[in-house]
């Protein structure tokens, strides 16, 4: 395997210029978190962590995350915002620094010091340009797990963005908890300091576009090779409805008002909570449309009330929103659908995520789906 | 980990009814290769295949291959304008037959009898369609390896569709050369018969648009957020030019004749033959331009003449191209690029390829390149 394998120091090391930068082409995507299952727990995780903190090795995901400019605004803003009150001449944390931006918007900020973990090998460059932009008698990187980094002293302030795709995926934000009971002060400040997690229900055009050019496609096969391969269209829109799908849904996709399927102070909730994330909800159609999807996004908040939010309200962000297919349902105006949404962390792969979604229209029967929540769920992989 | 660990049938059975239908998607690119290297050598090589078999269940690869109408057209016409000479009244074998098209084409040509081998379950959708399509007396499918399968005669052709990318990527011939020794009649037909690997100098607009954004964005991070995060460009670039791109190249852009890097008699050559593939080249570059990059593609030929060609002069395939990104160097009219191309199978796991170039410009510098072909190839992926 590649260079990257080693990417997790075990022992927490401030980064040393001797550090090989990495050359090796990797992607999220492509993180290797298969073909574990045979290992042991601990070893498992280990492996699974090893292969999380090496795709964010690769610089296009930081590029991805740093162009996202309603990300990276919000954490520069909530920062400068809140410069003078608790910014200025105290000590910040940022977990999972990457390149070590928003370690630097602290120092811009006046910070008296800022601890920079990433568990990654972008550390390393994290310290070439934190050197490259003076900030070095202030930033200390340290490359290690979070849950692993000893510092020389309590913090005033955590900054982190640690959020994934709805919300909880990738499984980061247990570490960010674990540094707050370790490391911060009592009192001290969460950037963010809320999560809630909304769902509505959705009309996605672009399930309805990929079910009519599936059954196009594979009935099509008959005119052109005198074939019937009209069998094959169903499966392949059934696979395509099994899975959550990371994907942008449009303002007028959404057919009813959201709710919360859970609203996370970050300042309080423990790891435990997070295990198990269960809701009920009763939903209303604005309209008569064609119900095909459960639609989900999250906001955050900042000390001081400064929101990030993913809504599709919103300008695009690189978490999009997450989608979970239905079959096809017409409603009504008003049609209630009810159900329970259950999100947990898959026993497998720590940092996947199981959703059971429970669901009623109307007073029809109730309907029980599945979905894993794993790697193969962005669609700009496709 | 998912059902489709279980794809690969061990003994090699005719495909029934009662076989479960897949229904977790996953892609070619997360076949899970990674995190196998700790597993001794023999069971690395099953696991690869068990992934590797897995990526093959995925319904949206089918219909990639088959939409793609060069690869399709040419089999079909093949098999047709060979019909009564070849196919009629003639035993066929299909290695890898995926939704057995190939070999209801052959039942269309009036084949007596055609296995169809495939080790993913994609071959449990294969029997069906064959049903469906009234083939179920000529056509057999078999869930199996190809190296495994036991057929109850000896056949007159083999039909296969088992190029990858740059012609050689997923090592699948071996398997169809097992085929031949074992089951092929003396004199038997082989489609495609002919392979030819073909390499030119380029200059990819696309690399030197990549090369431009890069360093666009990371530069213009000081005038957004007062922070010098120029370094990270010349680290994304680097690892941009350090592996082989899958990606369409246009015709304009190819810079010299091509050469080949080797012409494979698919009646004779030995898997041991492909171990190594090496060839020193001499290119000259027509007109003054910037060379980027080393492009290859692949010709194959059936029986009869006809050929199924990926070049960049011909339509788009969905193998596109393959490019070696170089450091750009500036080119004269008639400038000599020589140098040696050698593609070795990788021994931590045998479906991917190495690729290792020296070349020297002009008069210029030995320059020396390893790149490795792996599942992070395919810039669709990106």
């Amino acid at each position: 395997m590649s260079e990257t394998d080693g990417v997790v120091e075990v022992a927490p090391v401030p980064v040393s210029e001797a550090a090989q930068p990495q050359t090796k082409k990797r992607r999220a995507s492509e993180n290797g978190l298969h073909a574990l299952q045979k290992n042991g727990s601990m070893e498992k995780d280990k492996n699974v962590d090893d292969s999380y903190f090496a795709s964010y090795s690769d610089i296009e995901l930081h590029r991805t995350m740093i162009e996202d400019s309603v990300r990276t605004n919000a954490y520069q803003q909530a920062i400068f915002q809140n410069m003078e009150e608790h910014i200025r001449n105290k000590v910040v944390v940022d977990v999972g620094c990457g390149t070590g931006i928003l370690s630097m918007f602290c120092a811009q900020a006046g910070a008296k010091k800022v601890y920079a973990i990433d568990a990654s090998k972008i550390a390393v460059h994290a310290k070439q340009l934190i050197e490259a932009n003076g900030y070095s008698n202030i930033i200390t990187v340290l490359q290690g797990k979070a849950e692993e980094v000893e510092l020389p002293e309590k913090v005033d302030v955590i900054v982190s963005e640690w959020m994934g795709y709805m919300l909880l995926y990738e499984t980061m934000l247990p570490s960010v908890l674990y540094v707050r009971d370790k490391w911060l002060k009592p009192g001290g400040k969460m950037y963010p300091e809320r999560a809630v997690l909304h769902m509505a229900l959705g009309e996605a055009q672009w399930i309805t576009k990929y079910e009519e050019g599936t059954y196009d496609f594979w009935v099509s096969l008959n005119h052109v090779y005198n074939l019937d391969m009209s069998l094959l269209a169903d499966h392949a829109v059934a696979r395509y409805k099994d899975v959550v799908h990371v994907h942008m849904v449009a303002q007028e996709d959404v057919l009813s008002f959201p709710t919360s399927i859970c609203d996370l102070d970050l300042t309080t909730i423990t790891p435990e909570d997070l295990r198990t994330i269960s809701r009920p909800f009763s939903l209303y159609s604005m309209g008569s449309r064609q119900l095909n999807s459960i639609v989900l996004w999250f906001d955050v908040w900042f000390p001081g009330g400064l929101k990030l939010s993913t809504s599709p309200d919103n300008e695009d962000t690189h978490w999009q929103n997450t989608v979970l297919p239905l079959a096809t349902v017409p409603l009504q105006q008003d049609t209630k659908v009810e159900g329970e949404l259950t999100i947990t962390q898959d026993l497998t792969n720590h940092r996947f995520l199981n959703v059971d979604l429970t669901y009623r229209v109307d007073k029809g029967e109730e309907v029980t789906r599945c979905f894993k929540m794993d790697d193969n769920c962005n669609d700009n992989d496709f």
